[in-house]
């Protein structure tokens, strides 16, 4: 998707200045790779999903440094004349390996692989995590919450709960994790996601009582939609709508109370009103443990808002862009050497890695190999990074539904430990081969 | 600002099903006021802050349907032929007061109200809550984060763990709350905020040695640069970097260990060395808590990053779109009745509200008086509604230091008790007059 605007300043101040001095020094051209992993998952979850990889390719695409960008930066003293040319002539040439979108991850897993000059893989770095610490941590809350709901479909509604734009990136993260629809239309048309919605408790005050309001629903819509049963007296609602729009109705929303005991009361209210074919909507600041807990309760949709743009506890996916190796001269064919930081509590691996989802005879996933060098995939492992752009030009795109499959068959494949939802460890260890 | 785009889409499928119900009804030009609020505070808080305000007015200004939207909404049978016409017209016509910018807020308080047509005043309801729920809770972290680190300057740095879009924003918003700088370069360009960035670990492993590293640091950037100093050896770094840049050194950035304990190591060594004017800047996973834990030690400023943008614990702020009062018919001059649901557990108000911060003769805050109708402000009262929109004309502009003055204005007139970080009640108490 061509997005229409620059990416080029949505990055860090430091990013440019470290190019500004390493071309100073003559080091911007050395080789580099940088991998972008998780140390760890947020407390308790068993898994990540790799969402937004979609979303990246087109922000990289579009990652270049207009006159405006360029004026602004040489004016405020960010860029000097060298920089701000290199700048303006800025494309990214290099290679991208990734985890596929909609794969699950673990510590470690090595989810992006960025290969290129120091300067033109280092300016990515604030961009790329913006991208996929928003998305993984949106995904991730949303996979659980699937895995909640069942069969159940669920609507992600929660645009009003977070950035205007992050809620359209956060209803993507979401269909990929597996809900069904989003409320947000700019969602719908950007990613062509299902859009859907219902009313809210201000279309039932605006009119002259409920029975108008309901009335004019059905009128507009069709007998397919969904009232709004709470605003006053949930029974009273109910008797009214099925009172007009008969057996046909499509379903009926409740937002407030105790939503499991209301929506026994409702369905038993339904099917007695002869509208046994009318489903029962239930939203009102539920996350994984509230879809969780109405397992049982004759409910037929969730709604989810709130928790789910706020990553439900996890709001970013603690990804980290790190360089792992790079030559020692700027010399084509220069080789790479293995480099990390020693830093107290935050432990890295230097060396540029492959990585693996080993899996017994019966296909399910063992443990998460990550290897230095080429890694030796055993008959029943899955090689996981694969070409996302080769030499500046993008080969990874790829429909969402892909994704959406993918994370599917990635979830079926984890033992059963990764569904559910009590905190635990990572549903696979982590396991790494090889020394730098 | 020209944003350059059009909003309309960011909202939910059901704003614009509404307005196509209403239209069929007849009700949807019957005059409405809408009131945004919090029913509370997240846990522990003492005030909230208001932000986002001239976001929101770009957003408005920007909310009108292209040709690609409208065919995208009836394709897509959002919309049908009389809804699509209503919206190729929209403009918004109405008013709008706000809380200024930067003002502080507590539970009830109506922070904006919205006045129009149910239908042009119901579809920004989504748009409106997203640029104020994000922005105020941002902005509310970063008050208290600013209040911790007293007259040290805040380094907003956040942008990696945070949607791309969503950073420009929470840099914004912690600029409001008294952050002195952001690393996030597209916010510096869009909102003219001042930038900063020091250096990553990386620059340091691309070098053939720390000692190469930093002297091209300062030889492209000068010696009032931020050396980072812990990616081997922090003694060694430090002990490097007066050498090469002398007394004139900047500034050091430590970002992991016991940030107090290395600081104070690093103060000492930083004088015995002659270079009692470096500064030490600190980083690494700081949250309010961790800033004023550091209140002894010598350090110099701050970089805070994932818990300003996911703030700190409370990622977005509960604010809700409310239809209070409507009109009975669509005729000029039909008067405006009260409305309010009657939820479980969520309490509303209806009625068109205004608001006083009441303050005793010491100018120290004492309630927040929401009132039915027009306020008697008492001579210490301060009036808080100001008009933003008149009639569709953007009349509540102001440059962005004008909020963030306002801030802190509006912070020294809480009691003491509203600057303190252990959780507890609102800083003064809400009361509401009247009754509908």
């Amino acid at each position: 998707m061509d997005l229409g605007y620059s990416t080029a300043l949505l990055t860090d101040h430091y990013e440019l200045t470290m190019v500004r001095a390493a071309l100073h020094s003559g080091v911007a051209q050395r080789r580099a790779v940088f991998e972008v992993f998780a140390r760890r998952l947020p407390p308790g979850r068993r898994y990540g999903v790799v969402t937004g990889t979609g979303r990246l390719l087109d922000a990289l695409a579009a990652y270049t440094f207009d006159e405006a960008a360029l004026e602004y930066l040489t004016s405020h003293g960010v860029l000097d004349e060298a920089t701000a040319t290199w700048a303006a002539g800025y494309r990214f040439t290099g290679n991208v390996w990734g985890y596929a979108e909609g794969e699950c991850f673990f510590p470690g897993s090595p989810i992006l692989v960025v290969e290129g000059t120091f300067a033109e893989a280092v300016v990515l770095e604030t961009l790329v995590l913006s991208i996929l610490n928003h998305d993984c941590a949106i995904a991730a809350a949303a996979s659980r919450m699937a895995t909640a709901a069942g069969d159940r479909p669920l609507i992600e509604m929660g645009s009003r709960r977070t950035h205007e734009e992050a809620a359209v990136a956060a209803a993507r993260a979401a269909y990929v994790a597996g809900f069904a629809t989003t409320s947000n239309l700019a969602a719908g048309r950007r990613y062509g996601l299902p859009t859907a919605g219902t009313a809210a408790h201000a279309f039932t005050l605006l009119h002259d009582g409920e029975r108008n309001a309901f009335a004019a629903q059905l009128a507009a819509l069709g007998p397919d939609t969904t009232l709004l049963v709470d605003t006053y007296d949930v029974p009273r609602a109910v008797r009214t709508a099925v009172d007009l729009a008969g057996p046909a109705l499509g379903a009926v929303r409740i937002d407030s109370g105790d939503l499991g005991a209301v929506a026994r009361e409702v369905r038993e209210q339904l099917d007695s009103l002869g509208a046994p074919g009318t489903r029962i909507v239930v939203t009102g600041d539920l996350d994984e443990y509230g879809i969780a807990a109405l397992a049982a309760a004759p409910v037929n949709g969730y709604g989810v808002g709130t928790s789910l743009v706020t990553g439900s506890g996890a709001p970013t996916a603690s990804l980290v862009y790190k360089l792992v190796a790079r030559a020692d001269s700027a010399a084509p064919g220069s080789p790479l050497r293995p480099v990390a930081k020693r830093s107290v509590g935050k432990p890295s691996r230097g060396g540029r890695k492959a990585a693996l989802r080993r899996r017994n005879s019966h296909g399910t996933a063992t443990a998460e190999v990550v290897t230095l060098g080429e890694p030796a995939p055993a008959p029943n492992d899955r090689v996981l990074l694969r070409p996302l752009v080769r030499n500046g030009e993008i080969v990874g795109r790829e429909p969402l539904a892909a994704a959406r499959d993918r994370h599917a068959a990635a979830l079926r494949e984890l033992p059963p430990t990764a569904r559910q939802l009590s905190a635990g460890d990572p549903a696979v260890p982590t396991e790494f081969l090889g020394r730098p």
